[in-house]
């Protein structure tokens, strides 16, 4: 099934407690797109660039088999450009510089020959640009999913209500979910915002690991317990697009199948961490993919027959 | 298997953002008795309590099957009391007040009837004090746990590492592991708190679940996502309660037991926490026990074909 992602391409430069790094590309898209194509090569990209924006990663992107000609590039213009600096606690980062450069008058364009999108991924973007893909998609895909951030929540929630009600699927954080319902305990909250529109909630947890929730049925996988979290910068994006990959991968929307996402979309997230930006994610083979799930098997596997 | 609990029998008084409550009856072996006991009749206690501690619980230990010789009644003594203040996150909570009273010169006493003591489950008292039932004991029992906190580590680390070379597991909650290793990574905390004794380890992280390791083997549990918790106190001496009261009652120490044994008590955590104190502790059936473990089971089973 083909997957289209739609989301910021950008240059981040991260500090961590292990180092920093000068601009190096980033972004919700890019992370999103590698993650995804480890399950799937049949994809396409929304997204907008500047002329900075390094040609070979394009290239790059074409050659794993993703349609860039949603790709608007704009010569004379700057990447989105995103600076921060995580502590010890990598569940919390200060942002230092944020530049909207071609992002702040992103106008999506839905090329022609984008007609047979099945699965959607939009990544976090200001919730009208998100609700106008929807709307400029000539069908409506048979799986939307949507992350969205608490800076959404704060300066435009009537936006993001709105996009709510055409998605199946939220993916936010557990304070995002917080936020978003008013109700601290997240099985409350997580029944609240379904009552807005998405019937399917991915909470992210971070080093927590992540739950999901289907109507009234609930899923939780952890985060494997690394022994270093270099770089935390797109595990949330890398988590979304294993999850979305997965699932236009195998087509299958069952509760038992999204448990099988969420668990790939963990091993993906924590292949991200382990060095600095998609260092990781461009390398990685299909059989570490698979060992790492493995992991996860043995980490929450467990036998009891209850009486 | 017979278990002895040697722990602080005490009165509370907890304010949640869901009330406040008078002093109640509370206290780390008060907590793992009733825990262990859903397991377990073949008990033993070493405590210390003052005159106004209510005669009636005691009397009703005994019916229980709770051997409590070892409990020193000081009359003419207060018992300890502890004062605390929890916020939204229930992870973190303020002392108002803490009077140590007949605990300030606990010297615990072995009946000469303590003779076959097969599990030990040392509750959060100072580590001399834990240390002195260990050598107190005729012989040394089959499984040796200990809890701890953070308060002993800032004040009293020499003794803890001494009680610690004698003990098989230590559960403590992930701010403490992260203190006692200097490691904030829990993996690596785990091989250097290993390294100091104990050959399992079990990492609490409230909310958040817990963690079992067990020389390199790696076990997770989560926490249910409830809609209410409460008041968390006693949830940590209620898991630890449940952990041993499962291995003295199935007296198996395999890896695959303990992921049991965690996730029992992990069950008996999840009561502990929906009402103030020990109310639901007290009056917990078998069958509710039983059916919140099948909860556990549907929220981490999945299915996946690794290739």
């Amino acid at each position: 099934m083909s997957l289209l992602v739609v989301g910021s391409m950008a240059f981040d430069a991260i500090e961590t407690p292990y180092g920093k790094t000068d601009k190096i590309v980033g972004g919700a898209a890019t992370y999103i797109c590698y993650s995804a194509n480890q399950f799937t090569n049949d994809m396409k990209l929304i997204a907008v660039v500047g002329g900075d924006f390094p040609k070979e990663i394009i290239a790059d992107y074409k050659t794993r088999g993703i349609n860039t000609e949603g790709l608007q590039i704009k010569e004379n213009e700057k990447s989105f450009f995103w600076s921060g600096k995580y502590h010890d606690n990598m569940n919390q980062r200060d942002t230092l510089v944020t530049e909207l450069n071609v992002l702040g008058d992103f106008d999506p364009i839905v090329p022609e020959s984008y007609t047979d999108v099945d699965y959607l991924m939009l990544g976090n973007l200001q919730p009208a640009v998100q609700e106008s893909v929807i709307d400029r998609l000539p069908k409506r895909p048979k799986f939307i999913a949507l992350d969205t951030m608490n800076f959404w929540m704060d300066i435009a929630m009537e936006e993001l209500k709105s996009v709510m009600k055409k998605i199946d699927c939220l993916i936010i954080n557990d304070e995002e979910a917080r936020q978003l319902s008013g109700e601290y305990h997240l099985k409350l909250a997580a029944k609240k915002i379904m009552g807005m529109g998405p019937n399917t909630l991915i909470i992210k947890k971070g080093e927590h690991g992540a739950l999901l929730f289907k109507e009234d049925k609930i899923f939780f996988t952890p985060a494997l317990p690394l022994e270093v979290v270099f770089d935390p910068t797109g595990a949330g994006d890398t988590f979304a697009g294993g999850v979305c990959g997965y699932l236009a991968q195998t087509d299958d929307l069952s509760f038992e199948n999204m448990k099988r996402a969420i668990v790939y979309g963990s091993a993906m997230a924590s292949f991200c961490v382990e060095k600095f930006g998609t260092e990781m994610l461009v390398e990685l083979k299909r059989s570490d993919l698979e060992d790492r799930v493995q992991e996860f098997v043995d980490i929450v596997n467990f036998d009891i027959l209850v009486s």
